[in-house]
């Protein structure tokens, strides 16, 4: 009964026949039925008249839309295109690919629904008021490639708003991850959180929250960076968002260029693209760690880094330690969908590391194996029941 | 890989067993990939680093974003919650199990992909930018459940705005099946289109958009009855949707209520709710037609309408001739999406409501069958073909 899309006529375009093209073609999601509509019976139950009596009851009583309709399932991933992967401001269509990925990663991984919202507003404003106006429909809120510092306010007033989770990716998934990988650094180097001196460069989305849930997790001495040099409190070109994090960091009062913050550093998170000379990383501490993020160009190539590093991590998936976002947003929703939670706290974040990082054991742990794959089955399972429990724990859960 | 998702625990409600709230349970859609994710090389290509590939390109040349993206074959469902079914203003989170099934419908009948997106906003201005600013996702807009006479603003509006198309099903689905159904109930009763007189019970979506395409398919003789009567130009009372309407028809010059009007009548179009007295379709012209379309009680019930009238249609899955508009707007968005169609057209309508109507051939034809039924394989991928032709035929087809 269906009527067969016709592929459409667009004359050939150049990247015809490139595998990764072509594994795009028409789109990578679509939205099927659940259940079967082959008779007027069936009909008459999924739709009018039958579907009726479910508005009503839900009318009647809010709560049963979390059992009777798929709102209990699914993200809207929404950005404005402002800042997409390393790319920048390219726009809400151009930024549809990275969106329908992770709806794409959504299900495969935490089997959460999830559904791409490109929006045509860059205003703070307009796009609060938007994604509220659109919140009923869904069940949480996946903000994604929102240029900083107007991705902390939007955050900030939609977690205000709404009673659903609100998370941004690029913030809390990186964080979270990094965290873990941290913990399991920190295995391998025998060093202590407590005592250990990190220096985060970036104070974008990912370098924020990543210092924020060091903070959160015991590191004492952290120093971040962004391209004009080390963040401190007399520093008078700083937005609100860095002032603050100036006064909550860098409690050695560094201050000039990375270079400087790094002598005798611990860790090394790069969160920012650029390169860091050699010159500079060789003054790490002992045992240092280097997490050099940017993607395709890590700040640190791992061949450097190892020289001077008992452990390295990159973001890409051809070298070991991959640090990536996915072994953390479809457990963490999958958690928090399933304690019906109504925010996702710090305590569940911190939560998700621990359980991400105790997935290796004592006996598998290696400096080139400190995180788990992407296709570890175990991942989204283990982040689930963790961040459930911290929704319990931490009262938010309202299953 | 996937994390199973955990049952809900709310507490049982009195729905639990009931046929229809079991196939509600969890909802009726989900969001799918359409491609594997089985290993880190698929995982490159799918999301990063490939897919900024395809970002830059579509960046450069947005047209390809219909190539490479699901937005071409992707239609919001949007609605506020003010006009649902015969249930008025109950909400966006209740409306939301209709909306779910009008996307069930539009990808087993059309292979189209819809989002539900229920808006928490009823003003006119909100809910036009909210929807215009998510458009960059979407393929199409279908409007849903909006109460009149906002929603012929909020269409007018996002039609100006959008070059995608813009539909109000709850208007024009239904007049394009009236329109079918009326082509063959002429056929049965030998009346031609331009002598009959035709009496619209209801000035709202559904009336107003039947008026408008039967006046556009020649009906001459036409009057439109609201609650408080016929339309006409005097009255004080009409907002300006009515009174346009009114200017555009009753060439008779009748007033009155609807009994008045129906004396001599050749088609009793009811799409109010209501009852009619059986005295009034008594007054109907000889091989009369009516088509009471209020969902679950017909304005005429079918055992009375028999009695004076030639062909009998309602709205109901129970008796013969259903109008109903799931044979329609699956295959006008899939006909309009074939053609990349910049909005739908009067013509793509009339289009629809003719190869509608042409499906029931010479032999086939009888009183109680002038419109296929829902599960007639044949209608969806003849609407479509017919609407795309149309596109082309009217210069919006960009394919």
């Amino acid at each position: 009964m269906v009527a067969q899309a016709v592929e459409p006529t667009i004359p050939s375009d150049q990247y015809a026949g490139d595998a990764v093209f072509e594994l795009h073609r028409g789109g990578k999601i679509e939205v099927t039925s659940s259940i079967h509509v082959n008779d007027a019976d069936d009909l008459s139950k999924a739709y009018t008249p039958g579907v009726a009596r479910v508005c009503t009851a839900i009318a009647e009583d809010p709560s049963l839309v979390r059992r009777y309709t798929w709102k209990s399932n699914v993200v809207a991933v929404v950005t404005d295109g402002t800042a997409v992967l390393g790319l920048g401001d390219i726009g809400p269509a151009a930024s549809l690919p990275v969106m329908e990925g992770k709806a794409l990663l959504f299900k495969e991984f935490g089997g959460v629904d999830s559904v791409p919202i490109a929006l045509d507003c860059t205003d703070v404003d307009e796009f609060v008021d938007t994604v509220a106006r659109m919140a009923p429909s869904f069940g949480g809120i996946n903000l994604e490639d929102i240029s900083a510092p107007r991705c902390f306010e939007i955050e900030r007033r939609l977690k205000e708003r709404l009673d659903i989770p609100v998370f941004h990716d690029d913030q809390h998934g990186t964080a979270v991850v990094v965290l873990a990988a941290l913990r399991n650094a920190l295995r391998v180097t025998g060093k202590s959180i407590e005592d250990i001196r990190v220096v985060i460069s970036g104070a974008g989305a990912a370098g924020v929250a990543c210092a924020r849930i060091l903070l959160q997790a015991g590191v004492g001495d952290l120093a971040v960076v962004d391209s004009k040099g080390v963040l401190h409190e007399d520093r008078a070109d700083l937005n609100p968002v860095k002032l603050s994090l100036a006064r909550d960091t860098n409690t050695g009062g560094i201050s000039g260029r990375l270079v400087d913050a790094l002598a005798g550093a611990d860790l090394f998170l790069g969160v920012s693209g650029g390169t860091v000379p050699e010159e500079a990383v060789a003054q790490m501490a002992d045992n240092a760690m280097i997490f050099a993020l940017a993607n395709p160009n890590p700040e640190v190539h791992p061949d450097i880094a190892h020289r001077h590093a008992a452990v390295v991590a990159t973001g890409r998936s051809d070298f070991p330690n991959q640090i990536n976002n996915v072994l953390a947003f479809p457990g963490i929703f999958r958690g928090a969908f399933d304690a019906n939670a109504s925010r996702i706290t710090e305590g569940m974040k911190l939560a998700a590391a621990d359980a991400l990082a105790s997935l290796i054991s004592e006996s598998d742990l290696r400096p080139d194996y400190i995180i788990p794959s992407p296709f570890d089955e175990r991942v989204a399972p283990a982040v689930a029941a963790a961040v459930a429990a911290a929704a319990e724990t931490d009262g938010v859960a309202r299953a």
